[in-house]
């Protein structure tokens, strides 16, 4: 893996050398990240990006040159710079398992460790979280929609390009069941499918040799795109050119309701009853529960997906909750409390009360060890002095997410908008510990 | 670089593998990368991402490694592996130069060459100019609405890590004075800035050591951030630590107006009348606007830069224009049909007409070389027979995109919302060529 050292924000690195500097870079310290809010109208949202933020924190280093360029720039002084040349991240994560359900307040990830090794993991920390958890968090109420019915992401021509791999990695452990994107196929292990574009029917003399071609190549299980030119007529040479052992069409623009419609009715008269009928076209929660009773058979999903469905940050934050004034001394609590932006400080341990297995409670407890209570503890070891000690392969991750989600009772699941589900804040009186 | 040939949709290699199997993957094709409409509200577009496309299209390759999976996956069969094998685009691209203007309509990519190596660039070249694009278009505005004073872009946090490199990118060439990420500045030479953050002071065990340990390190030239506790006595503290010759403060919460007014009388009370005031905090192009009479001498800009002010993806669409029938036959013009998507099939040469250096129209002309008429020619020569032949510096494509934002007229440059100020089609009856 590449080195990730620079993929930070100048200001942790000036920090940095002023915690050099003044002498407190190595008293323990302990950063939290946590979303104050949802986008607008969720009820939940889906922690992702965990399995890629911790290697990379494993690889947040700095070689020679980075160092020498960071120093040419007056980023960091001569001190500064020995310590990155050195710099290994050698403390303590826990976190929210990646798949799992978060609500504002929750402290879905803490780093204990130095000032200086906590300080400077910021901005890789909160890209990473922030951007795949908005992906999963829309997709999650997507798969909710499609009822059952296969999603497909397709958005990578919408979003950067590596933002689509990490993208097709989110959606996928949500809930979608592929992605058109051969780089999350082959990094992350996501099952990879694709159909044709226009482009492929227009360059052939016609639709139905464009047809003949796609089957002679993918076999009649493929997936023809029908509506280059006039839709019944594309199901006709659809059917002339693979029979009525075809796998699918896909259906891309008009009124997809409709459209569909037509294309089953003459899709079943035409004796093909076993093919499918795929739709795309700028789909998104809404737009599919919308389509729940048209004879889809599968969606493909683009932007709104890549682009977390209006939302495509999560606001996420990391800040510091605990600091020591001295080497190895005690670690008091701090928060900011000026103005709007109100904190707890402190190192939380998160829990949940399930209620015949329905989520019914989740709170935190402030600077005290995880008891073994009647309450379940959220947070998991992930880093312990420094080495990933957590490595889910990818189905566990959305197999875990697919559990948590049906831990939600119906009211907060469905796709309709409303406030969190839940708001995470320090144990109530009474609650069981 | 490494290889890009895998941030791909799956479908652009299933379409190879038929045109390899019916033997049309030599055949002459043209594709042109455009967008239909522009976000809601936005009278003009800023084409961004070129100068990362063009040495990712040289890099559009494939190893060993990649070809053994894709033949493992069934993405490709063994005629197409070899193909693979030894891939390299080889056709010409002409394009917008980077930093350009683009309207509805606007040919801003035309790719010449094979059909197979034309089509499969699909997904690179819009993930690409899609995202990059975006946020360019969105910085553009706020650099309008910050009437001279500078801008830094500081999301990185806010969106993918890798996205947050080149959004920093997008947004310099686009006006902003410098950027937070340091591998923007490591890998493209955006100037990087950088202040202090709440955990900062309170990682110190007042806020006057903080900012004494910050000026101790960074010199009295830095910005220090007043808000953590008390605004007013932060400012105190500031010029305490720094004395009057501090160079700013940052504000990052409440009322930014009235913050500002009041953090401009105090520090003059102090006697620091030239320390600036810098605001930060959910700012955009329309809170930029209404703040122009607050006394603010610069704004950082974080998550709404970075995800395109509400508009994350520019919509631009790769669409085969004309298509050769044989090999070296003669290009047919092709165009999809039906429904509600229209496009114009034929290669489009752009021209602009200028009226005392302000822009008044735009049309394309189909099929025929660009000539030396009245009216002034768009496209540059970028790639030719797969080499990169058009490497301008970043520094020279922000001045470009200066110069093109300047040939707007005051009514299409303003941020105030309104439609394209332009609709880019076939040339006019009576135009100069």
């Amino acid at each position: 893996m590449d080195l990730t050292g620079l993929l930070t924000d100048r200001y942790e690195l000036t920090m940095l050398d002023s915690f050099v500097t003044d002498g407190s870079v190595g008293h323990d310290a302990v950063f939290e990240a946590f979303a104050r809010r949802l986008p607008p109208g969720r009820r939940y949202g889906v922690l992702a990006g965990l399995g890629r933020l911790l290697p990379m924190i494993e690889a947040f280093r700095f070689d020679e040159d980075d160092v020498a360029w960071l120093l040419e720039q007056g980023v960091v002084g001569e001190q500064t710079a020995d310590y990155l040349r050195s710099f290994r991240f050698s403390g303590d994560i826990d976190a929210y398992p990646e798949g799992d359900l978060y609500f504002p307040g929750s402290p879905v990830l803490t780093v204990r460790g130095t000032l200086g090794e906590c300080v400077v993991l910021e901005t890789l920390v909160l890209s990473v979280l922030n951007h795949d958890t908005a992906i999963a968090s829309a997709a999650a109420r997507m798969t909710t929609a499609a009822q059952g019915r296969p999603l497909v992401e397709m958005g990578s021509r919408r979003t950067h390009e590596e933002a689509a791999v990490s993208a097709a990695r989110a959606a996928y452990l949500a809930g979608f069941a592929s992605t058109s994107n051969l780089a999350a196929g082959r990094r992350h292990g996501v099952p990879t499918v694709g159909t044709a574009a226009h482009a492929f029917t227009l360059a052939h003399a016609s639709e139905v040799e464009a047809f003949r071609s796609q089957v002679e190549a993918q076999g009649v299980g493929t997936t023809l795109l029908v509506d280059t030119y006039d839709t019944p007529q594309g199901i006709r040479h659809a059917i002339e050119a693979a029979g009525t052992g075809l796998g699918a069409v896909r259906i891309d623009s008009g009124d997809l309701a409709d459209e569909a419609h037509a294309a089953r009715a003459l899709l079943d008269e035409l004796g093909a009853t076993q093919t499918r009928i795929v739709a795309t076209s700028d789909l998104d929660e809404y737009v599919i529960t919308a389509l729940a009773d048209a004879p889809i058979d599968g969606y493909g999903v683009g932007t709104r997906v890549v682009t977390g469905s209006g939302h495509p940050t999560a606001s996420m934050v990391y800040k510091l909750v605990a600091v020591a004034d001295s080497p190895g001394g005690p670690l008091r609590a701090v928060a900011k409390k000026s103005h709007d932006k109100i904190s707890v400080g402190g190192a939380k341990t998160a829990h949940r009360r399930y209620d015949d297995g329905v989520l019914v409670e989740e709170w935190f407890a402030v600077d005290e060890p995880e008891g073994a209570g009647a309450a379940t503890p959220v947070q998991v070891p992930v880093v312990r002095g420094g080495d990933v000690v957590h490595r889910p392969d990818l189905e566990a991750v959305r197999a875990h997410c697919a559990a948590a989600i049906a831990s939600l009772p119906d009211v907060a699941r469905i796709v309709a908008d409303g406030d969190p589900y839940l708001r995470v804040g320090p144990r109530p009186e009474g609650a069981a510990r």
